[in-house]
């Protein structure tokens, strides 16, 4: 028998050779059809594959990143079953899963593909689907391996087994199709209920553009149909929610290529959205206790040898300048600088926690190949603070960064979020990770407590820590399903000592204390990228650029409009007037794609009254108001917003 | 006869001839006594020398920052004879006046010179202008010059003849010393009343380490005893001011040697100065139709080509970073990337004035030993702001920024200012000026009328405007007397046109914009210096870092206090909590020198009663008050503060 623990630590014996599937079996049927794959002692196996000996065991269903990854694997290789019955002679690169499905790379030969051909493969993977052909594994020795794709004609996967050592060698083979591959693979074919080709693009084989350029197509599948149907309409829905669509449309942003890639111009609308986000965030921090603290977007090289960003992190940084024989860098973070701010203030044990917070903008280099609207650039506007704390007050104070969290996703509807909790491997402790493993155990037991008594959604993984502490990725999915990484947490008991930072702690001993890292609204650039797509550009009306825009029927009553708008801005509303020569109709069509969350008409009557019509976008007409109702309207949808428990 | 035009246009007629001096007493005998030199047709000249032409004339007094450096200049000649008659074969190079006072380098030979001699200079110097003895202006051929002085045995001056030419030589005697002078100088050393040396130095001739090192020393003079007297005054309280030790005394700042220097990070309290001056900006540009914008703190070289910048200013920007075979500076200056924004918004004439406003960091190289305190710094936050307007709306616009000048100089309770009005040359246009003659004149016009009408003290000076139009430097002065140059408003009527700006006017045709380059507030840094001295550190209630302390009187009241402290902060009122396990009187002092506005003191009495006992710094006793009480009084003072007409 083998014990196999369970991630709520419960243990059950098993037969010795049991697999994840037949354990999943026991609890329940339901659950064995749903498991893809199984994490065994931290590692992604087959569900079908025998476990012989005491195992850590935590079963993998689509709700799991990797369980998803196995389904989308195996998919690779269905599709490229599919791709040999009509390609016959393809052969094959490598065809791994990526975030939202899997691709393929094949060197076609003689034949070609287009989108058109897409229906017949999907087709073909259904039929092959339907099959429920079991995947199968074999552990295969080097010569057998290469004879086999040496035969087959396959110069790619020849290539790859140049890297690979005998006895690490297997083989997976579903149906008619065999391929070189580590896995691991869904039971069988049969769980694939949808499937859809997406694009094709070329590729050269290795990331080598000397090498020849091969096809690659990109596919997804799904356990539902309903599924595939929801991903398509959510694909459809993210195209038109584009952020750099709709960040053009409402003058958000803009790159200009004097200034360079990657460093967004943020236009007078795209501030606004940034200064909102700012008074937020100062708002919530003050309340909170933190500090703000200003610094200068350099330092030099020093500094980030004595953190340890250099030289290792150095490609991550903008290349140096060289000034008074000294080398100076851009930031590409802001904690080394709050370190030394934290030695200045020199506080003690009573001070404590301190907690530091700045708009620190950063800059990090990014291959301009890897730049994407907002969401990968070279300038980061960070929302940072670091707590320095001691360890007795760490579990609040991440309790406290967690409420602070959970406030944010209240105030910007965000409905579906999980941490990624990444905690150390015992084993590493002194290469991949600080040697410290107490504190390890303490630090991680306490993140552990503080996500399961906050009853945030989180995955654990383990040995994807920091050097210096477990992390946190916080996860958030759009209004339309889609999935943004947002922030990094971390816990840092390691910098700090390397700062030389300490305290004079109450028995007046001098003592260290553990830093955290965070950033809960990210930066302005990732955030306003995920706010648009989220909101499709109908911010929420504390949010808005322009909260309304006042809309004169002629120009007779512009000046009556300039003094309502006048009015509004000393209760600090926001809004234009449309001083156009231009009809009505026209005037409210472009406020109305302008996404402006209030229209005011003003006319004859509205103007003899004192008073103006309102509009509400996207619902239409609300009727006659006075100047203080509207005011009034608009506060209270601002505290409808912002002020949620 | 010749016609003297004075600076408010007025023509009258003098034999020809006369000087400037009998041209002040054909006003007033009182303006002849107080004439240093004059400024006929913009070269400042003796009072004293003949003029032979038509000339336009401006009498210069010690009000005058060209009379007060004739007196010093003159001074320093004072001090030659002071020195030549107590060092016998001392040795001259050069002696300048400079901001606040003159200075002569000497070669003492065998001689040396400590403080203790100072008296015994200052009371010949006394002696010798007691006998008002004149400053007699002589050309000199070359041949001449080079025999006096190699018979005094002077190689300084000697080695200064090298490099003028024949017919531009003058020497200036007074009583028992003749120096090679380009002058001008005072009548007569009578005008100097009060004498005051202040410091030695060394200095290398020319500037050159390999040469020899001379003794600098640095002296002032007055008109008045009474002025000496206020000045030595002002900088000993100057010294207690200094914002360096005001600084760190109250956590303002700090520079850090890993960061750099010239590159201050700013503690908590430093922060809220800065985010109070930001709000208050913030607030009074949006009220006045600024809209905000935000930009990288990068940008490829070619935008500043494309600016002007480079080449002509590298040697003011920080070293370029090579990256993906482009160079990228730091930004110098906001401009270039404000108007790529304006490029990008295409505005039309009905949208103008544009106003771009930008707290934007930039980075300029100052050589290291020229870096002082925030005074002189390498990082610049700047409140800045670009105003896109038409030829039609440029007197409005700029009288708007007046008045916005104007406001804060009520806000900052800064009595005394005056703006230093620079203006063009017609001689240098397409040289050193931009080649438009009649802009210059319209632009220059308007300016000056605006400055009229809106009864700023200001002074005119041809010849010193920016290459694209007429400036305006901002000059303050704080509480004890001190002169800041704040900040420096520019008229841009040329770089637009390099960066291809226009709108379509109501003609509908493409025009260029005028812009303003425009920062009221200067930057963080030389304005916190700036208020640190103005306030010795007792800041305005509005902006202090913390607005009271609580002072529990034991430990017994630390929960109430902390209590207190969390009812403020819900009205914003920033504070803190002494929690320590000290005496009060102790706990009084401390906030005394921390220079907290006020202090809650809390004992029995007071937790008994819901109330706290109010101290005021600098004051004392107050009374007691309940907590809304405590709110009404700081937001009364705040309001009184703010709300200026």
């Amino acid at each position: 028998m083998i014990k196999i623990t369970f991630p709520d630590q419960k243990v059950r014996e098993y037969p010795e050779g049991s697999t994840a599937l037949e354990i999943a079996r026991s609890i329940s049927e339901g659950l064995a059809r749903n498991v893809l794959s199984a994490k065994i002692n931290g590692v992604v196996w087959d569900a079908t594959r025998p476990i012989h000996e005491d195992a850590k065991s935590q079963l993998l269903t689509w709700d799991d990143a990797e369980g998803k990854s196995t389904m989308w694997h195996s998919s690779a290789h269905l599709m490229a079953e599919a791709l040999e019955y009509f390609y016959p002679g393809v052969k094959f690169g490598i065809g791994p899963p990526v975030d939202h499905g899997f691709y393929y790379d094949v060197d076609l030969g003689e034949h070609s593909i287009s989108p058109e051909d897409f229906k017949k493969i999907e087709d073909k993977m259904l039929e092959l689907a339907r099959q429920a052909n079991k995947y199968v594994r074999k552990e295969v020795p080097r010569t057998e391996a290469i004879e086999y794709f040496r035969e087959k004609g396959d110069e790619y996967k020849l290539d790859l087994l140049e890297d690979l050592q005998d006895g690490s060698i297997t083989f997976y083979q579903q149906g008619n199709f065999t391929d070189l591959c580590r896995g691991p693979h869904i039971p069988d074919t049969g769980y694939v209920k949808a499937v859809k080709l997406l694009n094709i693009a070329g590729a050269y084989w290795r990331g080598d553009e000397k090498r020849k350029q091969l096809t690659r197509i990109y596919g997804i599948t799904f356990p539902k149909k309903s599924q595939l149907d929801e991903y398509l309409a959510m694909l459809e829905e993210a195209k038109k929610r584009d952020h750099r669509k709709i960040g053009k449309e409402l003058e958000i942003f803009t790159f200009d290529d004097d200034v360079g890639p990657g460093l967004p111009l943020w236009l007078p609308n795209g501030a606004v959205l940034i200064e909102q986000l700012e008074k937020l965030a100062k708002q919530t921090e003050q309340e909170a206790g933190y500090q703000r603290v200003r610094t200068p977007h350099i330092a030099k090289e020093n500094l980030y040898l004595t953190s340890g960003h250099l030289p290792y992190y150095a490609d991550g940084m903008f290349p140096p300048m060289e000034m008074d024989g000294e080398k100076y860098y851009l930031k590409a973070m802001n904690c080394p600088h709050h370190h030394k701010i934290f030695k200045e203030l020199n506080p003690s044990y009573r001070d404590l926690p301190v907690r530091l917070a700045e708009y620190g903008t950063c800059y990090r280099y990014e291959q301009s190949g890897e730049l994407f609207g907002l969401m990968r650039v070279r300038s980061l506007q960070m929302n940072d603070a670091h707590i320095y704390c001691t360890k007795e007050q760490f579990a609040q104070e991440f309790n406290a960064v967690n409420e602070m969290y959970l406030r944010y996703f209240k105030i910007f509807n965000i409905e579906k979020y999980i941490m990624r909790f990444s905690t150390h491997e015992p084993k590493k402790l002194g290469k991949k990770y600080v040697d410290n493993p107490e504190l390890w155990i303490q630090t991680e037991d306490m993140v552990r407590n503080v996500l399961i008594d906050s009853r945030i959604p989180y995955v654990e993984v383990a040995d994807e820590a920091a050097f210096y502490g477990p992390k946190i990725d916080v996860q958030v999915w759009s209004a339309i399903g889609r999935e943004f990484t947002l922030a990094t947490n971390q816990v840092d008991f390691a910098v700090p000592a390397r700062f030389g930072l300490a305290f004079r702690n109450s028995q007046n001993q001098m003592e260290t204390p553990i830093c955290i890292h965070r950033a809960p609204l990210g930066t302005h650039e990732r955030f306003i990228g995920f706010l648009i797509e989220h909101y499709a550009g109908n911010f929420p009306i504390w949010l808005a650029p322009k909260q309304l825009s006042i809309l004169p029927i002629s120009e007779k009553f512009n000046s009556y409009a300039k003094k309502v708008l006048e009015l509004l801005g000393i209760s600090d509303i926001r809004g234009l007037v449309d001083l156009r020569d231009e009809k009505i109709g026209r005037k409210i069509r472009d406020a109305e794609l302008k996404k402006v969350p209030y229209m005011l008409i003003i006319g004859e009557k509205e103007q003899a009254e004192n008073k103006v019509s309102v509009r509400k976008h996207g619902t239409g007409d609300l009727g006659t108001f006075g100047i203080p109702e509207i005011i009034q309207l608009i506060q209270k949808e601002i505290d409808k917003s912002l002020n949620v428990k």
